[in-house]
């Protein structure tokens, strides 16, 4: 497969829809009625140093990213396409919550069992990527990627257009720019 | 610290002493007296399917890496010295044996902690990565590296004098050509 062009894909906020848990464990947590809309713009709320070292080791907990939803209803099926024309990576950054590393890899292993594990990595800094394109909503490693990068909307970036980034909103634009 | 030249080091065999562990452990499991002599110029012991299965069965439960000695006693205070001059990455096959992520990092942060762990890379095919050097013991993940790929002496690849790396037979050996 060596001869496609090599294309990494992000986890959370990409594939996963790791805010909405995020949401719901914070909700549940301070009895509060937080929406995606108040990450519009900032990855953060307005929390006290205290919530936010809770909220973190909720995170952190095993179990937390073992039952992620897909980001969209036809995620799966478009990086199973994609599959079919690109070498698919998944650079995911883990080291900052360490204990996500084995519940990434069973839902990779569970929900896209056509990718090659071989591809899966767990990374920091994604300036370490050789792959031609990275799609991420982290303009902060886009920034330091190498190949090309695109900007993959989330709440958090949605209001940022001061970059040189290609913006995709959605997997049915991953889909029209890709295939 | 992005002008520092990119250096990967590669985990088991070349930083960690995992075969020792494992050579303990199907010593144990099968009333062996295998040394590492045994691995000269291979990678696989006379096991049937079953004892293989069983050995690999031992080495993916949790724990297993997590306690491993470094492979030579200056192999902490060299990487420490490196340190200083390279942005040091740490880039282990892992997906093979899953259970190995934690351990694996729970080892780096104890045994290596003057290291970023924005650097850790735990992956699978070591073509994905876009440092400058990578010393490593295994041949084929060095032939998929794009940068200067650097042999580390294992038994495994001991006898093989057929590819077109550098090869360093140890740390110190490291320390003389990176320092």
């Amino acid at each position: 497969m060596k001869h496609l062009k090599t294309l990494a894909f992000d986890m959370d906020e990409v594939i996963t829809d790791t805010l909405a848990k995020k949401i719901a464990v914070l909700n549940d947590l301070f009895h509060r009625n937080v929406t995606k809309e108040d990450f519009l713009g900032s990855r953060n709320l307005d929390l006290s140093k205290e919530q936010s070292k809770i909220l973190f080791n909720e995170i952190n907990k095993e179990g937390f990213f073992r039952d992620l939803e897909f980001l969209e209803k036809d995620t799966r099926a478009i990086l199973e396409e994609l599959n079919e024309k690109y070498d698919i990576y998944i650079c995911t950054a883990a080291m900052e919550v360490p204990n996500s590393l084995q519940d990434k890899y069973l839902w990779l292993k569970e929900n896209l069992p056509f990718l090659n594990d071989q591809n899966f990595v767990f990374c920091g800094d994604k300036s370490v990527l050789a792959t031609d394109y990275l799609v991420d909503d982290s303009l902060y490693q886009l920034e330091e990627f190498k190949g090309e990068g695109i900007l993959f909307t989330a709440p958090h970036n949605q209001l940022n257009n001061e970059h040189s980034f290609t913006r995709l909103n959605n997997w049915q634009e991953v889909a029209d720019y890709f295939l």
